[in-house]
């Protein structure tokens, strides 16, 4: 595999966001969407919540991202996240679905299933108990954690994003993000962010304000998990706990430099696939 | 124009509000609603939430003031609004209208139009764009965010409060207060208000918890405004980014003493309107 | 009564949480629901929030604990609250239930005397005016507030207890938890958890994780309190207002050794009920 990423193609996908400022339309989980708006804005992106049928579709065509989050699902939200998802789809607008808790109950699964299948999802970000579930390859999903996963976590993910036409974006100790050729292993993040309640929904409105202002979803979601990664590094410093890693977590993302991540993204090709 | 307030009056209300600990009624949007709840027990009220359509009203009637914030709104939400909103009417219950995002979707010009028709608001606080767009001068808002008006800040908060005869509470740099006769310019704030997510929403419920102790709502809504905004001049002093920031502006809020107030508040008031 | 529980006991409680990791589902307001999944987090269980009706009894068959929280109910919520419930007794997971603002509206009321009726619930959390007003000795509540309660509060917690069948857990400066015939007393806590939002329903989450470990849910119910009441100790020191005690508020549960409890709990038995 000949592409490589290098911290200042992070940077400069940063630097595109904070100029240019893209709205994030999301459907989002009751439980973190106020974290989702904020880490939104840290990012340097304009966060907006819409989901009633009547305007979710009139939302999404303005927007330069659409983020769908599945946390806590209803069917009616599942069916307003459709009409958004396929005007998006129209719109060029690309779209991150963020299956939580997929294979934990039949309801979740069979919503990303569905979204899958109705809507044209540009990334598909879970952790890998989700994505192995929803590759056929294998994933255990207790509440909304992973608890592990079948085989290699690379080969999941690539069989995911093969399966469902996505870019996969798989968080983890490693995060792997893939469209079922092309390989990038993001090294960057902290254990802290797993005590915290969030970070991965927080992860996918990242990605959403990545994806509005580069077209390579491959490598606007390393270059979001970098940032939002090497930020709960350096919040982790000084941390005295969840809570006050919280704060550090968005101060941090807030107040990174494009230099800052070019310098500290660990973001690295994997041959061979 | 005679009348000129002064920091004195607003430490007034605010010691009335914190010796009379007014039940502030929302219904309100899930991004933001816990901000809401602690900004106003930080300004010294007691808040409750009830959307239901079978207590929406009852708690309405006993409550010192209610807040409608359409930030997610649902046809079933603004329904239950409405029911609220007129048995605050008939129990003399001030009502706080804050239109998020009016213009950027027509569902929500409508509702807001809509709650405007059906219950008599006493404060519509917005941000410029909404005010624009409510007071039919124009305005642009982009999801949730104001993105400019057209002609004078001063001249579309006194239109929009003269076609819906309410008072209108127009944050900005400058916030505008105006019953469309008086105006009041409240220069207390920080640009770091902008930066996280509902500051709006909280300046909302902080003006109804003043509302609920002051029935010249000009008077109130500027003392509102004027101490939500000092709350974020301090706030905003060692603030290492938006949530160092939200931590220090609930602190402030709450530890404010009403000779602070008495001492900080920049309200004066626009001659010749 | 010869039971008296120790500071060990509740350190041994707290260390089978931390081993064991239960699942701890949530079916809860709107307001509180993000402090109700962190502060699971730091108690060492694993939060999880689903409502949807088609999943709801689902997730709690695998559960180890259900919170029910009526603070922002709706008639579909409560409906889905039955159904989960009834599930959890079928599979042994006991059922916490927080009747947040019971006696402030009927719907509240009702709602509870329904959830009673239909799910056997292990412990139900609540203030002193909630508690009152379930127990028909008198109780009052405004918004989601205790303002007081009618005769001794022990005689309102046992009178609660041998009318519902359950260990009423009841909070306040004093915390009483009886099964009716067994008192503990918890002395634990700290004034300032009366100034934030959300304090009662974490302390049903924690509820809920100690349950999910220990089958004698008095002395659960009441280990639990005393661990976030020693929390709320800690934090308060060096608080400057509401948002820093609550940052170190979750750090200090999060990073509570069982020794720490064991030495801080401070829970007594009362005599001659």
């Amino acid at each position: 595999m000949e592409h490589i990423m290098d911290g200042r193609t992070c940077a400069e996908i940063l630097e595109r966001v904070r100029s240019r400022r893209p709205l994030v339309h999301h459907i989002t989980n009751t439980v973190t969407i106020n974290d989702c708006a904020n880490i939104t804005l840290c990012a340097g992106a304009a966060p907006v919540m819409a989901e009633a049928p009547e305007e979710s579709a009139e939302m999404a065509a303005v927007a330069g991202a659409l983020v769908l989050n599945i946390g806590t699902l209803s069917t009616a939200q599942v069916a307003s996240m459709i009409l958004a998802g396929r005007r998006a789809n129209e719109c060029g607008v690309p779209v991150v679905l963020d299956p939580v808790g997929a294979g934990a109950t039949r309801m979740r699964t069979d919503a990303v299933l569905r979204i899958l299948q109705e809507v044209d999802v540009a990334v598909l970000k879970g952790n890998a108990g989700e994505i192995g579930v929803l590759a056929g390859t294998g994933g255990t999903v207790r509440g909304v954690d992973s608890c592990g996963i079948a085989g290699d976590a690379v080969d999941a993910a690539v069989a995911c994003a093969r399966a469902t036409g996505t870019v996969v974006s798989m968080t983890g100790a490693t995060d792997v993000v893939t469209d079922g050729r092309r390989v990038l292993l993001v090294e960057n993040g902290n254990p802290m962010m797993d005590r915290l309640s969030g970070t991965g929904c927080m992860a996918a409105s990242v990605t959403g304000a990545f994806a509005a202002v580069e077209g390579d979803y491959v490598l606007s979601s390393a270059a979001a998990l970098a940032a939002f990664g090497l930020a709960g590094e350096r919040a982790a410093v000084g941390a005295r706990g969840p809570y006050s890693f919280r704060t550090a977590l968005f101060d941090e993302l807030f107040s990174m430099a494009p230099e800052d991540l070019a310098a500290g993204a660990r973001v690295r090709a994997r041959h061979g696939v």
